[in-house]
């Protein structure tokens, strides 16, 4: 038994905590070497970049990491499954200098809606050993939203949304560029204009392409402050995703899994649809469902 | 009386018409010049370059060349009102050549909901003149796509939708980018693909954002073919065009002035809504209201 390292290897950042033998935090770093802006034989120098100085016998990892376009693909494992499991897949070596040995935990699939998830997998794994015996539904905000069916253990189902990429693209690829401030500018967060654009489109989801134009309008013929343009394309695009959402909440206990104001967000909504939530920050979650890969491995568990 | 040049200034495209003092086509050309790619110093030199050789007293022009981003703002005419009228803003001189002068058309404004449209206006005063007298809803598909209220020879109300942005942004910079054929690839058109889609969000437009993710999974699960993946993208947003704007053409007549493949996948669509359509091509119902305009100023109508 050596120290390791456990790795958050996302779409935009890496992040890396240095864990000893007892899975004991020694120090935590992060880059923007997420695996969107990486070649294949890019991810091995930025892991030996990022993990510099670090004593390890192993790198383990999970995320978007094992996608098709990024280091090595990992498999997926199809539903319904516990979320982390057998079958880790090794990266290739990472160059002449070694390095210790990198696995990768697989993503899951489900085959009906088509849908996938790498990451949220091991988030998920991470809730349920801070919660063991949970059911219910987690709720995942993000570029690529997801609502998971957590029971006896296992992932049942889920459904990913493409809201966050939606605001990002629609934010900075369309005449909405013009309306909207740049992120958390210094004309602030406009939570009434977040609040009404959110109902708008969870009582009628079928408006959202034609309230997406009214914010260019708005800007041109009333003004509408950048902020408050913001904050309406946020609240127009969550109010969407619940409404499309809604037999995964109604009635049912939510755990969001989440950071910061996002999650906060997605909490506020939820509450005033009397659902109950719980909140919790994903990099914990997902550095204990990476502790939690590793005594499975080990056959610890 | 002298020839004169009519002006399509679009944001992504910049259209002449050179024509005789009695309105005869002497010669038409394009350029990439859009709005969209010009700084307000860039316009009076693209004009010249297109327009070079053509001997002309007037340059009168519509479209987004009189957007704040434009050459000069012109200013918005308010709802309900006829497609053209009075006050033609006058672009700054064409540099020390001189060159004719310019004067651009105003747009539209609707105070309620907020909405704009420039170039729209044009396209459907030409429609008027070729169709004296005729009442109904015209949809003009795009990048902006306009719905619009056309009664007594007035336009009463309209509604435009981001559906053509939508698709550009979400195909070039989300991560469906890697499932989608750049634009009419080799493996061609899936009408199938495109008419499931479209289905799917007309009659559930809240389930938009799940599915357009499903786009990226089923590509990965079952290789999607990128001809069937681009078809469904664009059939799931202009489904959920037509969902929203289902109160502008449900039992009503419907004229679509589009181009090409776009306008015969929205008649094709309202068709199996039982929607009687007519379709007219974009670019002669502009030329055609570009040539009222001049007849207007003049007084000759």
């Amino acid at each position: 038994m050596s120290p390791w390292i456990a790795a958050d290897w996302g779409t935009s950042r890496l992040r890396l905590w240095h864990l000893s033998a007892e899975d004991e935090l020694i120090e935590a770093r992060s880059s923007e070497d997420g695996m969107g802006g990486l070649a294949p034989a890019g991810f091995a120098p930025a892991l030996a970049r990022l993990s510099a100085g670090w004593e390890a016998a192993l790198v383990l990892a999970c995320g978007m990491v094992g996608a098709r376009q990024g280091w090595v693909e990992a498999p997926y494992r199809p539903l319904p499954c516990p979320p982390l499991g057998p079958g880790l897949t090794s990266a290739p070596s990472g160059g002449p200098s070694g390095g210790p040995p990198v696995r990768i935990i697989p993503g899951l699939s489900q085959a009906s809606p088509p849908d996938v998830m790498r990451g949220e997998e091991t988030s998920i794994a991470g809730w349920l050993t801070a919660n063991p015996g949970w059911d219910g539904v987690v709720c995942l905000p993000g570029s690529h939203s997801k609502w998971v069916e957590v029971s006896a253990g296992e992932v049942v189902s889920f459904r990913t949304f493409l809201t966050g990429e939606l605001f990002a693209a629609l934010g900075a690829h369309t005449v909405l560029r013009h309306s909207l401030s740049p992120s958390p500018g210094p004309d602030g967060w406009d939570q009434p204009a977040f609040a009404e654009a959110l109902d708008a489109t969870l009582s009628r989801p079928e408006q959202l392409a034609a309230r997406l134009f009214s914010i260019r309008a708005e800007g041109l013929l009333t003004g509408l402050a950048p902020g408050a343009a913001r904050a309406r394309l946020s609240g127009l695009l969550i109010g969407a995703e619940l409404a499309a959402a809604r037999p995964w909440w109604l009635g049912r206990e939510v755990a969001i899994i989440g950071e910061g104001p996002l999650a906060g967000l997605y909490a506020e909504a939820l509450a005033a649809q009397a659902v109950p939530t719980r909140l919790a920050e994903s990099g914990p979650m997902t550095l204990a469902g990476l502790v939690a890969a590793r005594r499975m491995m080990e056959g610890r568990t």
